[in-house]
């Protein structure tokens, strides 16, 4: 599993006045793959909650390049290509067909329950550094 | 304080490609006037929480009469209109200006932190009581 | 096609901080489930919309039993019980395994573009009439 | 003016499972911000949308440094510290009391009601860059 993609069809409720879909779903879509991509890793994120771990986001960026509109068919890529630290980062594009549609990447820190910050799960960072690739 | 009165200007984000506010969002302005009038009953609920109580919703009814738009300055009113009991049930109107755009209820039913049903929280029952009036 | 089954699995930006998927997420599944309903009939809500004809929802009810939390796999069913006349109805069951989890239904009357009145698209009634079934 | 302050209080159904609001609102309550924003400049989006242009989003940045939660009552500014060029940014920063919550910004491209890049509106950007600031 080096690179996970989840296929996604805009919801209605995703689009806005201008047709298109808003873009404030991009951020919601990416952690959709985000949580494809830890599944396909053998870390599901429900899994490192009841280990007790979190995984908030502490920066996010995102490239619109072109829309995407109701019901159209895209895929989410998430993947690492940045070797793991204290934070870590996961980069998505996001494709309709071959066409590139925006692309992004969100750092997360580990915190505890409380929201303190954490040591990261070793076992989840050895994984993320086996899957890491260059793009 | 018999009936509350929350503000809220339609959100870029809440529209559809049908550039008018996506039907889901009405639930979500009655909550925001649910808290407003219980911050006006002297039971905000937050303090509810606080004090091990959750008010989870259990049925929504909700007719939707006019659109409304971006930027659309909405009123949304929130009042009790029927005795509360194990469940409790509030009623909502929106407006535009003196336009009725939807109305609407929601029941709900006392719960602790974990979801299960507990009895009602006495002095918030005593204040709904208080705050009943038949429109 | 006789009734649509939709699979869905929750989303971490659905939940609240109960952790359990807020309740306006449901009206977009039903969305979700209408819309899938309407290809498999054979008249995508994009191509009515390509028609002139919008669909938007004007009442809509919906009964919470039990809550479902992130990752959960739902199934959101999506039929008709109502002969269909000026105002159409479809009911939704949202299911995780065999656990009814909610039940509704949404009315929607038929508009042009501009959201005034008109007369129902005769194909699509004739295929919501034979899609009609008493659960 | 030439910074817009804009008060919103956090909604129940922008909380997640964590508690806190989930990161996928602030690019929303950007948008509430920028809104009120080009309000001040007397630049209403709604009066920019009539006169054919749209600002689409096309980069997105954010910083997250705290959380925030339910009924919390948070401050976004909204300012100007580049000069508007093709391409327009707009910065933003959230307050609860006096604490950073969050920073970033966002690009703007002028496209007509088709979405096709047309010359900035030179009455805004003239507006903008009186309004530019150095933070």
């Amino acid at each position: 599993m080096m690179k996970s993609r989840t296929a996604i069809q805009v919801r209605y409720a995703e689009t806005d006045a201008m047709g298109i879909a808003h873009h404030s779903n991009y951020p919601v879509w990416f952690e959709v793959a985000r949580v494809a991509m830890m599944d396909g890793l053998g870390f599901p994120y429900l899994e490192l909650e009841k280990q007790g771990y979190r995984l908030p986001v502490i920066a996010l960026h995102l490239q619109y390049f072109r829309p995407c509109s109701f019901a159209d068919n895209i895929n989410v890529e998430a993947f690492v290509t940045e070797r793991p630290r204290v934070r870590i980062r996961i980069d998505y594009k996001v494709f309709r067909d071959d066409i590139l549609l925006a692309s992004g990447y969100s750092e997360h820190a580990f915190t505890n329950a409380q929201g303190q910050i954490v040591k990261p799960h070793p076992a989840f960072i050895k994984a993320l550094e086996n899957a890491l690739i260059i793009v």
